[in-house]
């Protein structure tokens, strides 16, 4: 099973499913409130299968479990097999080690259509993950109709070309990009993901990394510009004059009435204006919270002087997250050396448009989520420079993602060998599931991208780099630390 | 409502659904034999709504027709509206005109992934279309697994790189591209559309576009090649040994295996070779005729002198469905001047990679499938060398596809602007269910591609040319002609 349960007890005997179809329609547990809420208990015993849950979530965790147990074809939109099924009597016990288990996707440097973001928050709840932060908008892309603003989505939703490989190569395709949600698209997908019990946490980005905004409304901005059609920081940035101060908050008193969740990612990062940087931190973190919410921000954000308790997104490097625990802040562990699916997976020159630093399914599964209790949890994160379609974000995301949902969701320690035993029976799971993920031994000869250069990076090169980067951060979190 | 039922009687008053949810989900109709098969009556009283079907199809798609009643919401996967909703009384009865109402889907030039398949498929029912015909081989892949013969997809799955544009501009992109399904996919395809009431028609095209297999198997050709990385016609085609003849027999087993349709296509068009042409069009036809099945084949197979009673795709051009029906051969009309969906759109120099002649969303409506008692009806042929995802896929089809629905659904003539007006409230649906159709005053920003040159052709130039090709077509449909 994956993720590994807290307790499994395989008892004598089985149960035997005579009618498949209806067994999988009736499938649903009980809730019962002395077990964690997101916990569940499963018994199989040769009368049946009851599942019962600290609450709707943990009896859904509990059918997803149960579903581990049954022919893989239960994965699959439509089958024909009159059983019957054979389960052995089992007692599982379960639930979460943590409370945020999340996927951050990127949809604003590659959109993604509704219909593959419903398909993908699936998987996320398949994996018993329960966040997906969208980050919706971007220098190269706003993907969010906004009824006030609407240029953001008719000039910012799309640019007229892209990179090809990453970005030192100067490489463009000719070919126009683009896409948005629309609000009922919002009010579907966010929907969709509830039934599922995953919460999407939306994400604004700024005042950085906002040109096609700007593209939309350079009065926002410093100068004219248009969409990005390259990969990399762009030099836009918010102004803060008080109309464009305004207009920011138009726009998040939209996305306030999409996104019931509890956070709201308001960016923060990779900005050189440290005044804007400053202002949007404050004005938000009053705004937000004004209406109940908490705003969730990259970790440059706290290079914002005497910021509030807003909760930080913790992605550069080992280290930072116990840091910023430390310095009282509430943090989601994304560091990008553990958990970024867009860098490579392998050295193998195979490996499609290698970035970053090599990040292997066991260094995802290796991963510990630093125990502490202002963490709550964690995410990885999937930038999508160069996924340009749902098939190659299912390559970076799996079977990775399947690694990080045991990371994050199972308290107990396996090995990884055990895991890789498991995960062979999961990938036959993925396969029903439709998934393109990356085979163990490499990329399909049509995974491949000769055609687009990458840029990989050396770990201890890119951990000195972050050190040095984050060096603030660590002083935050020092016993005399300057916060 | 779109298509047009056969006859709608409004009347005063309405059903008020208190909750829609239930409503929903429990919306089902009964069966009453004494009406045509696929045909029903919807009837709608102040005190409920009721669906009878002459069939399980029937009332499959007499709940179409209810839920166009319906906000278009209810075509959303997930949505929150406590209702109440207000239903007009209403009586429409209803039929189909044709028999074959179906979309050629072209997955070996570009695959589809399985999901998105299932999608497409959604799609067809939604229109009341009822036959998937899968073009799953051709010179550029091979996407069936084939037990016996792996290499088929090992190698035949995926090429090299891809042509961009239109052949005679001769740019390739360097790019890998491949897939296929394997058996339980396709299971998995045809038990979704199934409960849908489509039939899966799968197609193996031969002898001629046939590079993949012949890539994976040279002993089946004549020269040592690789999956074709160009659009156009190839020049490699099966020989006639009885190695050769024996492995496509083979396949073909395998292919009866996992489609239980009545139709299997067998291609035979456009091959310089009549020796094989004949050899395998006699060879198929006895072969799938002792397994109870009819064989489906283009146009072109009608060359083969003395062709025993297969079914027919007649599409080359106007009039040749007829000639077709003339001569004694069942045929199912796709004449690409009306329904290629592969066609440009408009004569807008923004249409993206124009090729074909001009077919509009005017001409595709005006398509008036021949009445004669051996053509079964018509569908719409999606080649897709030029569509490289399922979102270009979406926007060749729609909302074409909805209009041919119409074409080959609604025997009562209405008007185009009628079916425009109508449209308007379609595109909704369309917009709900996320399809990424052709705004009717032209492309998108984003779905532009001045990347890709195309080749648009003249209308009469095209129909003078198709016109000298099918002269033995014509000639065999004459009274007094050679068959």
């Amino acid at each position: 099973m994956l993720p590994l349960p807290r307790s499994i007890t395989v008892q004598p005997g089985s149960f035997v499913i005579n009618d498949p179809a209806t067994f999988l329609s009736t499938l649903s547990g009980e809730i019962d409130k002395t077990l964690p809420p997101e916990g569940y208990r499963v018994t199989v015993t040769p009368t049946g299968v009851s599942v019962v849950g600290g609450s709707p979530a943990g009896a859904f965790y509990g059918v997803q479990t149960v579903k581990q147990l049954l022919p893989t074809v239960v994965y699959r939109a439509a089958w024909q097999d009159d059983g019957p099924w054979e389960v052995p009597c089992i007692e599982i016990t379960d639930s979460p080690a943590f409370a945020w288990r999340g996927c951050m996707l990127d949809v604003a440097r590659h959109f993604m259509p509704k219909h593959d973001v419903l398909r993908f928050i699936d998987l996320l709840a398949m994996h018993k993950l329960n966040v997906l932060h969208l980050h919706l908008t971007d220098d190269q892309g706003w993907r969010l109709q906004i009824r006030r603003y609407p240029r953001l989505t008719s000039v910012g939703a799309w640019r007229r070309e892209s990179m090809v490989g990453s970005r030192q190569h100067e490489r463009f395709n000719g070919r126009p990009h683009g896409g948005f949600y629309t609000q009922d698209d919002i009010r579907e997908i966010v929907a969709y993901a509830a039934q599922r019990f995953v919460t999407v946490v939306p994400e604004i980005d700024l005042p950085g990394h906002t040109q096609a905004a700007l593209a939309a409304y350079p009065q926002w901005g410093l100068e004219e510009t248009e969409v990005s059609t390259r990969w990399g920081i762009s030099r836009g940035v918010l102004n803060t004059l008080p109309e464009t101060v305004a207009a920011i908050k138009d726009i998040f008193g939209e996305v306030l009435e999409l996104f019931p969740a509890k956070h709201i990612g308001i960016g923060g990062d990779e900005c050189g204006d440290r005044e804007a940087q400053s202002r949007y931190a404050l004005e938000l973190y009053s705004f937000l919270t004004a209406h109940g919410r908490i705003p969730l921000g990259w970790d440059e954000v706290l290079e914002v002087p005497d910021l509030p308790p807003m909760t930080i997104a913790a992605w550069r490097g080992p280290g930072v997250t116990e840091a910023i625990a430390s310095a009282g802040y509430e943090v989601v562990a994304c560091p990008d050396t553990s958990v970024y699916l867009d860098y490579r997976q392998s050295d193998d020159p195979r490996e499609p448009i290698p970035v970053g630093t090599v990040l292997t399914l066991s260094d995802v599964w290796h991963f510990e989520v630093p125990d502490h209790e202002r963490v709550l949890g964690a995410q990885v994160n999937l930038w999508t420079e160069h996924a340009d379609s749902p098939r190659t974000v299912d390559y970076l995301a799996f079977p990775r993602l399947s690694a990080f949902a045991e990371a994050v969701w199972s308290p107990q320690p396996s090995t990884y060998d055990m895991f890789v035993h498991r995960l062979t029976t999961h990938l036959k799971r993925l396969d029903a599931a439709g998934v393109e993920y990356r085979p163990l031994d490499g990329p399909l000869p049509w995974q491949e991208r000769p055609d687009a250069a990458g840029w990989p990076r050396d770990r201890a090169e890119r951990e000195a780099e972050l050190r040095k980067q984050t060096q603030f951060v660590r002083r935050l979190g020092a016993p005399d630390g300057d916060h």
